[in-house]
């Protein structure tokens, strides 16, 4: 079966909740590949009492071994741009980098129990925690600037103009963020209620109990009005009907696992 | 046209990116109420030298005020498990309450531009920085429960075994943050190039451009094994298809945003 790699169970990540918790590399890895939006938090520091929070775009990828799989210790890279907060904290950090922690969470189902307390998500979620430092090296930059781009849309990058020019390079900045840790939870299946609940006829007769898929869709691509080609190139079509499949099988797939067969929609 | 409140800028909130930023109060409660999920952030405190992040459920209500609309002072509240880390840190916190910063993003659209600088999402993403205490008192307490359920579905609480029992109370904890202040970014329209790849036939030939909308769908409902109730009600069905027209409707919207009529898809 081979090895397993996963992340080191500290005070800071250790799930404490009866949610399945995960610290297997590959798990958390493509939970923070396959979503748009990653949540990055810091500390700007006294005299501000609050923790910050940024939207950012950011992949797990090893500029040193490219041909990492997921389930290998990997960095994250995140985009962004030379005068945001973050970045000038990044830079100026001393030490080992700016402490950060990356949150990616996809919410896979409604689901819809006999009571309140036991309604629930069928979801994904991970965090990272890690030290974010500037990349200088223009090399790692660009290989970064490349993978970020190709995971908002596979393959996006050798269809556009490029490379970036001079100014289009120092206007990005591309953190770096050392994983020090970080762990996951996946909740799949249908619901899950009290033996109290499910033995009162007047509440199971009344109340619906099951789950709503839910997935990310991808529509129509609408051509911008300046372009120029004709026809939707195929690398986009495939792209959306790929997506749009997987996504949604993987919510309707999530709703039946731990089922018998012959229970399963 | 009457009053429109804003959040004040400070330090913290203040939105230092070209992207259009919003400090109104309509406009950051409504991205915050119509996320599934919230992303809620707290410092641990040393030794632990990451900030923290949690998915959460919330809302933003009014329990003095319950007329309140999504355009006046509102708080947060978040609702989560007794035994969790950031329930612990808001019992014990001195004060106004544990700092907390919340952020929600939605992405609505991906901008497909001519060079790989000018992509970009369209989007709307919200932070509140603010306060968080646990809510004690047993009626607030329940009206924030119902008050996430029903965010959850429409009209799902009413629909269940209610009132939670003594158990499913105390197991149950609502955190109530008093906002401080708060800024939103929306980010609608078509793709942006620069002049100087606009005007290169060599890039404008090859590269198709546009937005490809993106938004949350709901699946059909899949009963539970043990469901008793043959037909899947109304109030369920019909806020699947409310919400899958309106999700869909806003990211098909947002892409002739700012186009004359006559360029509009």
């Amino acid at each position: 079966m081979g090895r397993t790699l996963t992340y080191p169970k500290r005070d800071a990540n250790t799930v404490n909740r009866n949610t399945p918790a995960t610290y297997d590399l590959n798990a958390i890895h493509s939970i923070i590949n396959s979503s748009q939006v990653l949540h990055v938090s810091f500390s700007p520091g006294p005299p501000d009492p609050f923790p910050a929070i940024l939207p950012m775009i950011g992949q797990m990828g090893s500029f040193d071994y490219p041909s990492a799989g997921l389930d290998e210790p990997l960095d994250c890279y995140l985009h962004g741009y030379v005068s945001s907060r973050i970045m000038n904290l990044a830079r100026k950090s001393e030490g080992d980098g700016l402490p950060v922690c990356i949150a990616a969470s996809r919410v896979d189902g409604l689901i819809l129990s006999l009571t309140p307390n036991s309604h629930s998500y069928n979801y994904r979620s991970a965090i990272l925690h890690g030290y974010a430092t500037q990349v200088t090296d223009e090399a790692e930059k660009l290989w970064a600037m490349k993978l970020i781009t190709n995971s908002v849309l596979a393959d996006r990058w050798d269809h556009t103009r490029v490379p970036p020019d001079n100014a289009e390079m120092s206007s990005t900045v591309i953190l770096k963020v050392k994983v020090v840790d970080g762990s996951g939870k996946i909740r799949d299946g249908s619901v899950s209620d009290e033996r109290k609940d499910k033995s009162n006829d007047d509440v199971t007769n009344r109340v619906w109990t099951g789950v709503v898929p839910v997935y990310e869709a991808f529509g129509d691509p609408v051509p911008s009005p300046e372009n120029k080609v004709a026809k939707v190139p195929e690398y986009i079509t495939s792209f959306i009907a790929d997506m749009n499949e997987r996504n949604r099988d993987y919510a309707v797939t999530a709703v039946n696992a731990g089922l018998p067969a012959e229970e399963q929609h």
